[in-house]
């Protein structure tokens, strides 16, 4: 499979196609990313690296940490993590309360905002150092200490957080809440910060494609089983309510992020990242979706 | 893959198992149907039949037929199709009128009642002889004359389909029901009252694990962009409000029925149908579920 | 109390204010109405009648037969009746089914189209001849027999009914219709299509003012307790989603039709009927609103 | 009227009556409430005091201090109050949050808890020491400088606050929230620490059933017009989703709190106030209800 000339393709039908997109603006300063960012990037386990654009520049990961966070309540807990949050797509927007007030304070999936709250605050019952442990989870699969959070994105969120901390007080009078709330809130607000580029995400989302191994010194992260269930729930719900949309139009595991990134999987094949700020009405990254859409068009290949 | 010995390992293994599950009774023709029936029929691309138990026994197919009836309409139709339907889960259960009033009458998916009852009117405008040419396209996958509907289930169903008919009547007044409502009903009960064995299952969903083409004479059914496209959709909402469950624990596209059949697809490896009556209470055969997740964890692969 | 003079000022409030509201067009019929169409009929149980405009032209009374069809079930039947239809208001638009949905079947209250639909159905039950009687009731409480339905309202709302047809399939799928649905539907139409005058409604509604008694002759149509009780009905819930907005500016019990009318009454002082077509967004008269809030405000007296 | 005679009837009546409520737990304080307390007082604009049982012993009013909330905001500001909080019935539990979504947190009424807490926020927007002249107003209206909250139940109320909270949070991330969340919470529930009798709560409600003045020294508190508002909000949303019910069954005004209170009004007759702390599903007094409903009853009058 020649990717670098497919990626040049899909790059060069982008010139042609305006986004209909807006930035995320909820947080002041996300609203200041110059919407014409683009940067993809594919890493191959047999033949290595491709890409085009912006792809080295760092952007904010927002919700694509949830798979992290995921990843490691599942490499710390067994499955009696899921009797506080489901596996089920939401079938409403990200940030619903009506489905939580239905079904008692348990979240649908890991992948909405009301489920990875309840994973940062599991991560908080178990991790000593939350935020340095953290990091350093994404230090360990990228191989790169730099990665960090951008301060200003924090201090913006944490001044623009009532509707999680609705959420989180909610959970909390159902008992599915075990810490203080403003410690879940900074922690989860912390994780969505980091700022990565597309290069270091499909370098990180290789442990997913790979059955759990770093491939840089094919090391064990995590069970490939577990590996199997993350990129399910990926799968099923990585893309707010429009995870079949996602499905039924690219067919690959993957998770997107109000930053405009998109990370997806092709399992024991290559992990994709594509980057362009501006979201379509349900949240994700439009141009981001018609690349890896191009892509598993244009390769002939997905998951289905 | 030694998939008989596999097989054989799930069967010893359900005999120690009770299901607390429920035969459907909601149409009391199949409450009759004896809760200890269990047939499994794996049809694998390379290397053929691999069975155990009741699976040359015809049962009632149910929303199994949803399937067939989507890919008779995706291979008459153009993507305009998905005006009329979306292709998300619906986080409800699958009888739900609350979501079709909130979005103004356009189904979720065509794997929810509301869904196929579009996809039923759909097909009365597209085919001459809606039941006769249905029966056929199973005729033809199947490579099997004798394939028809169960008259009394039929008739059961024809008496107690309020629900249903509450359903048309409500999309029919937001116009997204073209066809007179007592006629969509009658070929919807028609579809869902066939039966088939889990042989007959597995061979007919080779189309979808084999690319569009029946295996028998490589004859192709339907364009495999379009079979991957099916595929996803059976992924993300193939188990009413179980479908992340399923992909959780089993990792393949599928379809459950009421009648307890299951039917999932590895693409390009196998189809396999299990049979067993008593359901969970989300709606879906509980023993089945059980095989399923055996065979991909025995196997060691999923699409995952 | 000079109402005559109330009235009169009302009037000449009237001609300087213009209606945004639009006259209901969802039964063709009904939007053939002229819109500036404006009456209004005050008839005091001590000093007889006050009036001016289009009061005596007969509209469409619609959804103000919901009271007179609860008054003739009431008349025949026990508080058992209230099984089946609830006496609370329905903080949803008065054609949802969402929370018919969760409350398994059983209406809000009689005067959501879902409640009155039951009423039809016990109302079958109970009458010989359901539509003969029903307009014999109003004969008997007007005193007039020329009273009677408008056929091409009728016609057209019954080549239009999906919607209740769509919920009188789901209440049957809980088991609360008991008759044949194409019936009912046909008796509720029949009972919507009738048409009277402002000076008719006032004459009919005096037994709600009268402790459930006819002033013209005295005689009892209905103990007065449950006089009482259907006056509370009308003052919770008779005016769709905008019941506590009437009660808030108005303060009488009373209920509204999408034909344009609405009819309050103070209990042991008159009836008052106002008919002005255009409809505000919630489907009350937008002008009528407004000339029973003077109406009040300027004599200074409510129920409150 | 003998309304002690009517009152020592009813006093018999809830000898033979068990009652299957069960007092509120949800606030531990509240829980160590006597649940066979019970105590009613009639006040009568033109005959003075009724009365018998607990009616002296100061309870909890909670959620009955909401009609005092919206008493003094009203007499502050005028009807652009009701921009932030309307006045339907809200058709669901009184802690909903779905409504508040679908509605922009814009809460239905103020005697919800969300439409309370908007209230505390304007006062506390409004007063110069919400505390003092909350308790102050309150003293006014009954010639009592004795009342004044519970700091146990104050406590409580304070640790057990995360829905409360929630809601809060949400009105906020929708901009309906002005002051500190945590400074509205602590008066919110300042407000329903509150403690006054049977006899204290009817002299304080003297206000709402002689139009806006107090009976003891004539002076005018709220204007007439006002008074007429707030008793038609009591009429429809009084009882979180058993106004309906209440208004069926009893025909006043009314206002209940968890804590086992019901005041109510007759416009121009009497308040009056009972007092037995458990509470039915709906979260009103059982007793209570069933109290007042035979005061209708037997005196032959309500507002209906």
């Amino acid at each position: 499979m020649n990717y670098q000339e497919i990626l040049n393709t899909i790059q060069s039908e982008l010139y042609h196609i305006k986004s209909n997109g807006k930035v995320a603006s909820y947080i002041p300063e996300l609203a200041k990313i110059k919407p014409d960012k683009f940067g993809m990037h594919l890493y191959c386990i047999n033949s290595g690296h491709y890409n085009f654009g912006d792809d080295t520049e760092r952007f904010s990961i927002q919700s694509i940490s949830k798979v992290f966070a995921l990843t490691i309540a599942m490499s710390l807990l067994d499955d009696t993590l899921f009797d506080r949050v489901g596996v089920e797509p939401s079938g409403d927007p990200f940030n619903s309360l009506v489905q939580l007030e239905h079904e008692n304070g348990i979240p649908r999936n890991p992948f909405i905002n009301a489920g990875a709250l309840v994973i940062s605050d599991i991560l908080i019952s178990e991790l000593k150092n939350p935020k340095k442990d953290f990091l350093h989870f994404i230090h360990t699969i990228t191989n790169d200490n730099t990665i960090t959070i951008n301060p200003q994105v924090y201090a913006s969120e944490k001044s623009n957080s009532y509707r999680n901390a609705a959420v989180l007080n909610f959970m909390k009078s159902f008992g599915n809440i075990k810490n203080d709330i403003d410690t879940v809130l900074d922690f989860y607000i912390y994780q969505c910060a980091i700022e990565m580029s597309c290069e270091e995400l499909s370098t990180a989302f290789m442990i997913y494609a790979n059955g759990g191994k770093k491939l840089f010194d094919n090391q064990t992260i995590i069970a490939p089983e577990k590996i199997k269930r993350i990129n399910a729930i990926m799968q099923t719900c990585g893309f707010y309510d429009e995870a079949g949309e996602f499905s039924f139009r690219v067919g690959l595991p993957g998770k997107s992020g109000v930053g405009g990134g998109i990370v997806a999987i092709h399992p024991e094949q290559y992990a994709v990242t594509v980057w362009s700020p501006p979201l379509n009405p349900k949240g994700n990254s439009e141009l981001g979706m018609y690349a890896l859409e191009r892509l598993t068009t244009l390769t002939g290949y997905s998951i289905f």
